[in-house]
């Protein structure tokens, strides 16, 4: 445990140590070796595989994407569940109790995080390792945190990705734990196929996931450390969030989302999410919701990935760059229409593109 | 009313004898006789700039924003109201009611439409301004519709810009009324300062609201029809609606929404209504929240334009309209990852393009 801890955790590493051993690392292994070895399992080379298209040199992007379109067609067997919660709603220890609950019934685990703070926060890689201690140690749980240093969408990309890599290695659940701020869910949420909010009660937190938009995207939603003292604030706020749920539209899925409690000391509710989730990928499954969905998502990520590719392109352009704070401040100043002054900004473009 | 009406209806004339009408109109009058006409409340003029800005035409387009340019330092001092609600919620009727009220006072009322549909169904156009009879006649109002045959970006692009005319030319009320389908909304809430949903009472249909989003948006929500045998009715769904409004984030106005019963035929209500805009209006002045969303709306129709049109000329372009379908669907079929694909086609553009 120590020693992936340290792995996986640069600060502890004199920079141009860990700079060689990644490059041996990435040299050792042709694309076939990867390839073969994610699919027979090899947890060392799928993490190996997993920090190749986490690179953002490009020198190693044909690479990793030979191995992402080989693993393609040996993946996609999985389920993918998306767990979401504010810090402190015990996200951690809920993954941990109910992924220990799905490798006893011999299922394969991998969980990732989409954390685009983790750069900041470097210790969070270490902290979820440690909370997740019993996981951690199970050889049917693979766990791997959020690429460093990245933005939101660099982020998503990887860990789309990754999904890919852990199911070509056999892994039938893919859990994937957003830190529940900012646009995280949103990306989790695109790429899964069951979404669960972990609550807890207390002073109008269970409101937050309502007004932050979180409770639309629920499939289901878990009122979380429903123990001691505390299981009758539980069942309270469990009513309230199935009264909120029935404001929200009828799901696609034709799926109606329920709240229940849960304890990852008393284990009660695991096994309950455990048949909800069941429930779910039967009924989606029989009604075609499941792979339009996917197709969807795949669909989403392509277009998602050209339009913020277009805009960065745009943006970074030196002479839109050098125009864009001055155009900015004279259409919110009602100098020229926002119109006439994006016209102007396209032309500048399009004539030094062509 | 019969003349205005078939100027306005082109399905009554002959195509090329419009055609001439319309480039007769045009060359008509030089840049600086429309904006002297506009800024000295000449309602025939503003009309033809209207005609002006909505044109397609590519020549056209200087001079437009020659025009809106230089009336947005006469415009900026109105009020822009957004209203919404499903079809038979009483819009029209409602419009006209609040119109006179306000005309009755001494203020000048310019009534919009966004109607990406009023292409299809001709007749809207007609329709409005047979339902809104009275405000019709009353000088201090000024109802246009929609143009026709646009696509949602079309119409709202040219309805943000037709506001600014109106302004110059003195209307202190704009009204934006959406057809409440869609995405209409979504662009009359990007350019108004108050947002207001028209509901009725009936089987279900205030849920639709809360459902489709719309509610979010509201500052206020009024229940229409309240009359009659309908007055329970209308009172019960008002409670329920107030009630659901808790429901919702706090605004960054600061603002609490309130839903009211309203009765076009009573009177009942339009009092209260345009007291809780004045309300809101005087609250976001104070504390900067007014100013501060409309140079928000400027920028984000500054971003909005450019993100289309990049879009557009990616997707428009020969190559890529070649390529698409077929990459979409091997995304779908998972035969090659989103951001592999995504990349092929960037590389295929970007080559092409310089």
């Amino acid at each position: 445990m120590n020693k992936e801890a340290n792995e996986d955790n640069p600060k502890n590493f004199n920079p141009a140590v860990l700079k060689k051993i990644q490059q041996a690392r990435k040299m050792r292994l042709s694309t076939e070796e990867y390839i073969s070895g994610i699919i027979s399992a090899d947890i060392t080379i799928l993490s190996k595989a997993i920090t190749l298209i986490e690179s953002n040199n490009p020198n190693d992007f044909a690479d990793a994407n030979t191995i992402i379109n080989a693993c393609l067609p040996k993946a996609n067997k999985s389920i993918r569940i998306g767990i979401t919660g504010v810090p402190g709603a015990g996200k951690s220890s809920f993954i941990e109790v109910y992924g220990k609950h799905l490798t006893s019934q011999g299922k394969k685990v991998a969980v990732l995080t989409i954390d685009p703070s983790s750069s900041i926060s470097h210790g969070s890689i270490l902290g979820d390792k440690t909370r997740m201690e019993d996981l951690v140690k199970d050889s049917n749980a693979f766990i791997r945190p959020s690429a460093s240093g990245e933005t939101l969408g660099g982020v998503a990309r990887k860990t789309r990705e990754t999904i890919t890599l852990c199911e070509a290695a056999g892994f039938d659940t893919i859990i994937i734990e957003t830190v529940g701020v900012g646009q995280s869910e949103t990306a989790v949420h695109s790429m899964t196929d069951f979404f669960l909010l972990v609550q807890i009660a207390g002073a109008g937190d269970e409101l937050q996931a309502i007004k932050r938009g979180i409770m639309e995207m629920a499939d289901a939603i878990v009122i979380n450390k429903a123990d001691g003292d505390n299981i009758e604030k539980a069942k309270l706020v469990k009513t309230e969030m199935n009264r909120a749920l029935h404001y929200f539209p009828q799901k696609k899925s034709g799926w109606s989302p329920k709240a229940i409690t849960c304890s990852t000391k008393t284990n009660e509710g695991i096994l309950e999410v455990s048949q909800i989730i069941s429930e779910y990928i039967e009924s989606t499954k029989n009604n075609g919701f499941f792979d339009r969905k996917r197709a969807e998502q795949n669909e989403y990520w392509l277009l998602e990935t050209i339009n913020e590719n277009l805009k960065q392109d745009f943006f970074n352009h030196p002479q839109i760059q050098e125009a864009l704070e001055k155009t900015k401040k004279a259409v919110q100043n009602d100098e020229t229409s926002p119109f006439a002054a994006a016209q102007l900004l396209l032309e500048t473009y399009f004539k030094n593109k062509s």
